[in-house]
């Protein structure tokens, strides 16, 4: 089984560039993942990437082919829609092609298109990664679907609104020198408790921002890298994918996050080690309650436990385990598809030492990405090494 | 390498089904699957799927986990999107895991609700599988598309609306006992020649019709069918994928789909045989010109030669080689993110003797499923064989 080695990282800036086209941001990742990595791009035996909104936002399905052409290779393309943990879903399977050797140089990565949408459209496009018969039709949009998961998680463990805040704050002061982050300001607590409601208890700094972007990686095994002389210290060693019921009302518990333990469980096998060997993650914050959840499926705390952690401040940038020193989903932004493989470059700049944050974590070697989609119906977590 | 064999397959009634939902069509379709290979639905370990334009006709992204759930199973589920090759996408994709040992039992399919959209919304939707900026705001759509295909074909090799007749008429005759199928009808040359014209050279009867409907296999390792003493007597030997420039007018050729050869190429490669090895096969004639482009990729007939092969009757289900015995898009109908799956589903019944035209190709052993998305910038090419 071949290893597999990050070789090139791409990232456009992420934020409102609603003038731009999901191909242009696209090209802009996958140009600088060539350059980052020195690897020829006629090497590129597939794309795959991901997307969740590009017919609604664009008027633009089918998107492999296209962005194959964006990115100026010749290869077979395939788009992966997983809502938002499409572009985990694109990396699982790449590090699987090339893992039992269906190819020696993948790209994968992925884009979208938001801010155009206005508020309104992105919001109805957003419900399609909810249960439409069942949840959207209902009243219930993804604010609120995860203020239900926020309010049964106080329900069940306690907490509130202010440990919550703890997670805005950490993730805002994290990307404050991020030059790809949306919102590169800190904010306070007072900020985030004295923000307009968006769905209680979540208010607007609970919430990830709408976001225009795209990200690309180059994945390479390790023969290729060795044979052609390309440095890649960081390699992909666990995958995993979980999934659960599309619907709230159809789940067992409203304050867990099951297919992200089955994730994780499965990543942590594949890579060999236990969630007590993770050095830092990089976990999908859509909203804070969300990393409270994320950072308990992936073992890092007891169920109940994430909320005072948290408050704890065991996660910040000086913790013990620190999160989302991107800024995260909250404060660096979300273009949906292209989430997943940016918490990807975000670990491989840290590890490289690229990263802002990364004098931060000098003796990192293990880190975590985990990216979720609509309100954890599916789930991917990966987990990087830092191997030379 | 494991060989992946088809060990259960299931299909709804292709048609116009609009009050139905696609989780409702895609678990009528998985329910038979499961019933048909007597696999036990726990044993799932993954769900493929399958579907093109979820968001545009029900609000409804996310379908991997969402379609899972209609299927009763309890895994990790994907969404493929490549337009109207999305579940050849997909099968490719299960193909790949079953073989490298990543899986014993993958579900694979795809659904698609369209005509509850209504003519100018769907036609609408389905334009997303082309270049929304350089193709769709020029004001060409997809039969416009497919006609300058037609244009250019006749233009270079000569052959006319007379020849591409010849198609609808083959098609809609291997259709009229096929019970899923959406037209269970025979029509004439002059019917195809008198229809109103679409884009010309195109009329009505050289276009595939919009079409409700799903389709599912249960993909099994060989070591899984011989452990479990389920009888699967077809073989998956072969897949490729190609990938083409999005646009027409980016292409070096209109009458060629080199998306198409590229998917056959590897795909016989894969499998160990050449073009004339192949006993029957199932190709994506969305239009007419398609079904001849698709013979030519597939190296039945040289450039140029397909078209008269099909007016010369060498494909009929008395000719040399038959294709579409199912009817094909054209006559069966075309729920695109099912349809590829679909192709592979109508070779297996075909080949086990359950297929209502099984009689006409009794010492068949190898067939081809060929699927394209948009005007062929992906393609995906499947060879299925008897192997006990």
């Amino acid at each position: 089984m071949s290893s597999v080695r990050i070789a090139g990282v791409g990232h456009t800036h992420f934020g409102q560039h609603p003038e731009r086209t999901g191909r242009d941001l696209f090209a802009e990742a996958s140009v600088e993942a060539f350059a980052d990595g020195g690897v020829d791009r006629d090497d590129v035996e597939a794309l795959l990437y991901g997307n969740f909104m590009g017919e609604l936002a664009e008027n633009q399905g089918h998107q492999g082919p296209l962005m194959a052409e964006a990115a100026g290779i010749r290869a077979p393309a395939t788009r992966f829609e997983s809502a938002c943990a499409s572009s985990g879903a694109a990396v699982r399977h790449a590090v699987k092609e090339i893992r039992n050797g269906e190819a020696d140089v993948i790209l994968v990565g992925g884009a979208e298109r938001m801010t155009n949408l206005g508020t309104a459209g992105v919001t109805e496009a957003l419900a399609s990664a909810a249960d439409d018969l069942y949840e959207i039709r209902m009243g219930i949009n993804f604010p609120g679907a995860y203020a239900l998961m926020a309010q049964a998680y106080f329900s069940e463990y306690g907490g509130g609104k202010e440990e919550l805040a703890a997670i805005a704050v950490k993730n805002h002061a994290n990307a404050v020198e991020n030059e790809y982050a949306q919102f590169q300001r800190a904010i306070s607590t007072e900020d985030v408790l004295e923000a307009p409601p968006v769905a209680e208890p979540l208010g607007l700094y609970d919430a990830c921002p709408i976001t225009d972007g795209a990200s690309a990686m180059v994945l390479v095994s390790e023969a290729y890298a060795e044979r052609e002389g390309i440095d890649a210290p960081v390699a992909i060693t666990g995958t995993g994918q979980g999934g659960d019921r599309m619907a709230l009302a159809d789940r067992q518990y409203l304050a867990r996050t099951p297919a992200a333990t089955a994730a994780a469980e499965e990543a942590y096998a594949d890579a060999g080690i236990g969630a007590e060997d993770v050095d830092v993650a990089e976990v999908h914050d859509c909203f804070t309650i969300a990393e409270v959840l994320a950072t308990e499926s992936l073992g890092f705390f007891d169920p109940g436990e994430g909320i005072s952690a948290a408050a704890e401040e065991k996660t910040t940038s000086d913790g013990a385990l620190p999160v989302n020193l991107s800024g995260g989903l909250k404060a660096k932004g979300h273009p949906v598809g292209a989430t997943g493989a940016s918490q990807l470059i975000e670990l491989t700049k840290l590890f490289r030492g690229e990263h802002v944050n990364s004098e931060l974590v000098e003796d990192a070697r293990i880190g975590v990405a985990h990216n979720a989609g609509g309100t954890v119906a599916s789930a991917t977590v990966h987990v990087l090494e830092v191997v030379s």
